[in-house]
């Protein structure tokens, strides 16, 4: 099985970026349940504005949807920005609505039997909303949301450490990665044996 | 295979329920599935405030409780006041904020391989959004969101007929039911025969 | 002037509150501004479901109604549960909404011209996004939401200490609720002097 | 006074704008009110990915920001995608996040004492929670929000009629432009007069 991580910092390579640590660290998690992943930095690339699969010209997101639909698992990996998602989140939900008009020859959308999940990073609040924000987008174009699907740090209220920075991992937060992964391969698998039913 | 929907109404027994329509609209395609399913009106019984699974005295929970137990399928049916879920359903999420630590003899949430899934509607806009905080709610504590896990229904901006008293059922409302049962059918199948590995 | 504070905490008095805690800081630094304050803790009160201004029988939303209406300044004040606030306010809020159909003998929702705050406290995540629900459910029933109408506090991911556990009152809290009661004694001063326009 | 609208549609111009119109029916209802009104299409142009008030090279935040600080009110409009607002809008949000830290010779924010409202549309579902996020988001960057300060218009859930294409104006939506204009223009003459407070 394949995982896809969709890193969504604000932050160009080759700044550092919490966002990436922490998704890496689904990654390897992920991988000690026999699943591959790989990375893509959004910011680093032209995402052209709209809502269709391809929007032209010098569009970059074609590339990246290729290899969201490789993948059984989609990684979510956002920084916290007023509380919020940043846009770069925001930009791959909206091209991923063209989704909802691209169905397989049973009239199932192509993300249909694939597993999502979120990675939260901030210096102060937001994580539960992000995760339901992107639960809601990803489970309405089709994905499917395995049990404690998220995984996040974000330090105490106007505080200002960054994830990144931190001396070590704090336990509860690899626990919670833990168990994403261990929730999300075992889940991606068992729909990639018995699909969901043609509409 | 069981359901039970939450009717998270703010109107008590006899009263009509646009909500209590559309989550037995829910239970109805569910039942096409051969999952049987009951109702309860939580607005009926005394829940009390709190974050325990019994808060003791006259609380009613433990038994809405238990039931969600013997579940395989949730269904949290509330209506859209102010944009946002109604202080009942909000209620129940928070009795369920109990079920984190509540494990298994392995370690495991007892919501584990329990599906949940959202029946939303309001004279006008809020469906997203609170399906966005049911399914981060709900997967905080254990459940698994099937594919397109909400059904839900909003009339035109600022206006204010009430969902049973359409004249009939929108089609893209009966389509997103029906997508919505199957989902949630087979994956709580699919959960039962395949569970979560232990932590 | 007047301040209302409602402590929507889910803790019956004489319980201890974080909520209480935070709500009373806000109100001693109003009172710096010459703003009377006094607060009511809700959930030992029997606030009826309903979105009316009275829903009858022994609802005691209507004693809570009337001394809302006799202030200047309301402080939401509410705890963080599972990202969200708390049932307490919600309920709160859908009773304010039968506001929208009260006015006066110009045609303005008895809330015009009254400034409306909020007080955020939990051991993880939330705030912002509560702040925001708060701000949009007052301000569509006709508060007005001064400059940096928040002070909050959440402690670090995952963890479980609660604000009224802390040493002292860490100095960006109190630096936030100053900056509030500053802008809300303010503003809530200059519409007394300059009420908006009838509709 | 002044007032700027931003435009946070995803098209690019000339392209229709649903999101435009509505923007528009704010601007002519303040001009109503005296105050001059003008209108930037944030994805005409290049605004960076970041959280400084300029971040270099070909950034052009630098030009919009020297026009919100020029304005007494900000428009901010958006239109709805995935139940949200779109990653335009949120990219001008995490832009303004830099205004935190840019003060006055007294030490408040430069936003302080200016208006923000919003005016959000999408062909379903949607504006309660934008308009939550909005005031939220422009509320801890120093704007005041005035009392029901959104105007939107959303069509019945899942169809997909656009504003722009109805036949005319709903009432509704144009009592609450009206509404919208007069508390924003009267709060901003008040605010003019009476600056808050220097910290």
């Amino acid at each position: 099985m394949r995982a896809l991580a969709l890193n969504c910092t604000l932050t160009a390579s080759p700044g550092g970026s919490s966002t990436e640590l922490l998704a890496q660290q689904v990654l390897d998690a992920l991988a000690e349940h026999g699943v591959s992943g790989e990375m893509v930095r959004l910011v680093d690339l032209n995402i052209a504005p709209g809502v269709k699969a391809d929007m032209g010209g010098s569009d970059q997101w074609p590339t990246v949807r290729d290899r969201i639909l490789d993948a059984d698992i989609l990684v979510l990996a956002t920084p916290t920005w007023m509380g919020q998602m940043s846009s770069v989140a925001q930009r791959a939900l909206e091209r991923l609505d063209a989704e909802l008009s691209e169905t397989d020859s049973e009239g199932r959308p192509l993300t249909f039997g694939k597993v999502a999940v979120a990675a939260v990073v901030g210096n102060e609040d937001g994580a539960h909303r992000i995760s339901a924000d992107l639960y809601q987008a990803l489970n309405d174009v089709g994905f499917t949301i395995p049990a404690q699907a998220v995984t996040y740090w974000n330090g105490e209220a106007m505080h200002t450490v960054d994830y990144k920075d931190l001396d070590s991992t704090p336990d509860k937060v690899a626990t919670a990665t833990a168990t994403l992964a261990a929730n999300a391969a075992h889940l991606a698998g068992v729909l990639r044996e018995a699909a969901y039913p043609a509409s």
